[in-house]
């Protein structure tokens, strides 16, 4: 299975939830029962400046609401600067497993030599989600989580919440219950839903209090590029009530996204400058005004979990 | 003392050297003893992609001879890529035992708590060369240096040199005795001055076999920018006879470099753009002939060596 398509597919099985199938959070925050609530997300800030540039700006822009960071990623500092100077921010730790690019890659936080069961035989993290999965021992990726949480405290980050990048942490139990885990530990609320027809024992870690989304969305190939804003405003006009992520990808294609990115079309830097393109864009905006979309934010969603 | 300036000043002591205070290198290679030999070689290779860039062209064109390799630094298997698509290309190895950017950072090859001495509090290399040559234990740099050495062979790299990122291996006699240790172990050649005045302990790892150059040349501040190719072509129109080594920083100038290089004006993307366009110049390369000078490559130093 490819590094995006264990997340793809428990994307969209989230997706084709059926109306009704809700968390109540929307009530828990205090909206009416038909509210239509969206986090506009940016993720994996911090691996590469042009993606930095293009979330910051979004996030300046309030195109985007929160946003998620790799710890391990070259960038960090940047966006560790970032997030002290703006501390409004909804920022979040895009916990990560993987190093999915061809000519630039990156490891663990953790030593090595203690996280051995992460990282290829170059010594980088698992550039494919499937067989970082397969690979990992839950008490090392339980090192690894908790070693990048350190690391973004210590430089300042005040993290909103936990998510996970290209879904690792959401492929097996164990995995799951590492990141659940780590999550009450750090009183962070974290992306989940609650999916039918998932095994039960997927969920045994959550509480009762664990804040639950209700749908969530993200653009996945085959998608084409002449489709992008179209894709993008289907979803808005036909936002189910409820609690919602939208997942993006934003950068600018310049010469070291591509470069980043080169050989693996799929998420490389044209597809996310286009998702910066659509976001920023006034009939993405206009979209959300006449479908009476309101924008909220991970801390928000925190407020809803008991005082440490 | 700052991060350059302890390699600054171990140069500008080397480039002081009294004529005829040569090491044979010249006659061991099969040149009369007037012959000017010059290696125009590279740094910092991998640490980002215009540097890469920028490198890879300048070595395809022939305006370097040699380049060395940032085995830590991210861009690394693109560097990989292009050494083994290049087997003929004279690449080392740019042992690296800082971190020297605002806001791009890398950490150790070796597991972080086998070289806890060589790490900043957020689990980095140190940023500055002075604070690294005190803190680091011998022991610690060894293990990471050859963690940088394996990890090159291991990606394909057959690396014909090495040399020291910001002079860290050149700091004192136990890091000297690391760097010379390693490279005999490995049959590599190493840049490698003796230079009067310096302690003779500085000295004492090294063997009657290894290779000394004569001269580094390397632009450091306060050189302005109008000064330039006056300042390269002064060297080659003075260059002494006997094996040089030219040290250049080879960039484009574009956003990626500008933002690793932020609020670092010594050796920042506008440097490294100017050393670019200077050793791709036409003045530069009709100075290099009408002064004689004979381009040499780490390969062929390393020929002079005892066969393993």
């Amino acid at each position: 299975m490819s590094a995006h398509s264990v997340f793809t597919a428990y994307l969209l099985a989230a997706a084709a939830l059926p109306a009704g199938v809700h968390s109540q959070t929307a009530q828990r925050l205090g909206y009416a029962a038909d509210a239509k609530l969206l986090i506009i997300h940016a993720d994996d800030l911090a691996v590469a400046h042009a993606q930095d540039r293009a979330s910051f700006e979004a996030l300046s822009r309030g195109a985007v609401s929160s946003a998620s960071i790799m710890v391990p990623c070259p960038w960090l500092t940047e966006v560790a600067e970032y997030a002290k100077a703006h501390p409004e921010a909804d920022l979040g730790l895009h916990l990560t497993l993987t190093s999915e690019w061809k000519t630039y890659r990156w490891g663990p936080v953790a030593p090595r030599d203690q996280v051995a069961s992460l990282l290829d035989p170059h010594g980088y993290l698992f550039p494919d989600a499937g067989e970082a999965a397969r690979h990992i021992k839950p008490e090392e990726a339980e090192r690894e989580v908790r070693a990048q949480v350190e690391t973004a405290l210590r430089m300042g980050i005040r993290p909103t919440h936990l998510d996970s990048h290209m879904g690792v942490l959401f492929s097996k139990p164990a995995l799951v219950a590492v990141y659940a885990n780590v999550a009450h530990e750090y009183h962070l609320p974290f992306l989940m839903l609650k999916v039918p027809g998932v095994p039960p024992e997927m969920y045994s870690a959550l509480k009762p209090t664990d804040v639950i989304l209700d749908h969530i969305f993200m653009a996945a190939p085959p998608l084409k590029p002449e489709d992008w804003l179209s894709y993008y405003t289907h979803i808005l006009k036909t936002l189910p009530a409820g609690v919602s992520e939208l997942i993006v990808h934003l950068a600018y294609d310049d010469d070291e996204m591509k470069a980043v990115t080169t050989n693996h079309p799929d998420y490389d830097g044209a597809w996310r400058q286009r998702d910066f393109n659509v976001v920023t864009s006034p009939e993405f905006r206009q979209a959300l005004e006449e479908n009476h979309i309101k924008l909220i934010t991970w801390r928000e969603l925190g407020k809803l979990l008991p005082r440490p």
